[in-house]
């Protein structure tokens, strides 16, 4: 049996994107966003809210960049969806987030997640939604495996819970894509 | 020290979403997205190459569901993203996947995955990005925690890892969320 719940926003998994841009005077800022995703090859889109100080710096500086929220810092994470840099101009120490210069856009990653997708702004489209052309991916060297490529379970990147507003880390690994399906019968 | 990667379509997490929809003589069919995500309150967005079966059905039908992978069905979610309803007319029994019709829009659930969300067809946007209106979520009662809601340890979705294209699960809860943020500092 199925239960309805109606019109909800609901999906699993639903990342935890922390978005980075400077403002005019350099001044980095980011914020939470959950909805959000690869758009196409090369490109990744956010819903960011017209009033956020970083859509203002996105605006601005043309670029910004997405870190993916890990299990160690899931209450930095949470902390930069709940409070507004418009309000809290100590926003990112408060956080207890650094950051770099990326060396590809005008933005900043943020040293204490483990991997920064580095973007170009394309647009803001039709829907008002951002859309980002993906320049660089960087990662730190801690969560990378032997092979030099990153490590989900190294990562322990989070994913958002949309039900009961929590956070959960990626799991355990399950299966290989491109391999078993055609042997299904 | 961070490694760069250059221009990679990298995220973590990335969605397993069986995208499904009837034909023109009510077949279903249904395909493997790993690009998309929640585009807007109530709105799901998917990036679908023009030439997939699925993309055909949901432009004439106006409709689909987004049914969440899970640990259980990792084959199967596998092959309808490797198989092409084009070449396999039984891609769907192939697959060991049954339907039933969403009681909410023209569209197939499907019964082996615990999660869908109904979608009436909004737009293919600008970019050719196929965005859908959210008219309900079901559930399977099997993954309902005692508070008659969804429970993501018992959901079991999947997670794609674009890097050693694997599927992992989601693990365990790591924290709440609008709640510890402000207590940072």
């Amino acid at each position: 049996m199925r239960k309805d719940f109606g019109a909800k926003t609901w999906l699993y998994p639903m990342p935890v994107l922390i978005v980075a841009a400077y403002d005019k005077e350099g001044v980095p800022c980011c914020m939470n966003a959950a909805w959000g995703g690869i758009y196409d090859t090369d490109q990744v889109m956010v819903c960011l809210a017209d009033d956020h100080k970083t859509t203002k710096n996105i605006l601005e500086s043309g670029a910004f960049t997405v870190n993916i929220a890990d299990a160690a810092h899931v209450v930095a994470a949470d902390y930069v969806g709940i409070v507004s840099g418009n309000d809290e101009p100590e926003k990112m120490e408060k956080a207890g987030l650094s950051v770099l210069p990326s060396a590809y856009v005008k933005a900043p990653v943020i040293c204490e997640f483990p991997m920064a997708v580095e973007c170009e702004l394309l647009k803001f489209n039709e829907d008002g939604i951002c859309i980002g052309r993906i320049v660089n991916v960087s990662a730190d060297e801690s969560v990378l495996g032997e092979d030099g490529r990153i490590d989900p379970t190294l990562l322990q990147a989070i994913t958002y819970d949309p039900v009961h507003h929590g956070y959960f880390k990626l799991g355990e690994r399950v299966g290989q894509a491109f391999s078993d399906g055609r042997k299904l019968k």
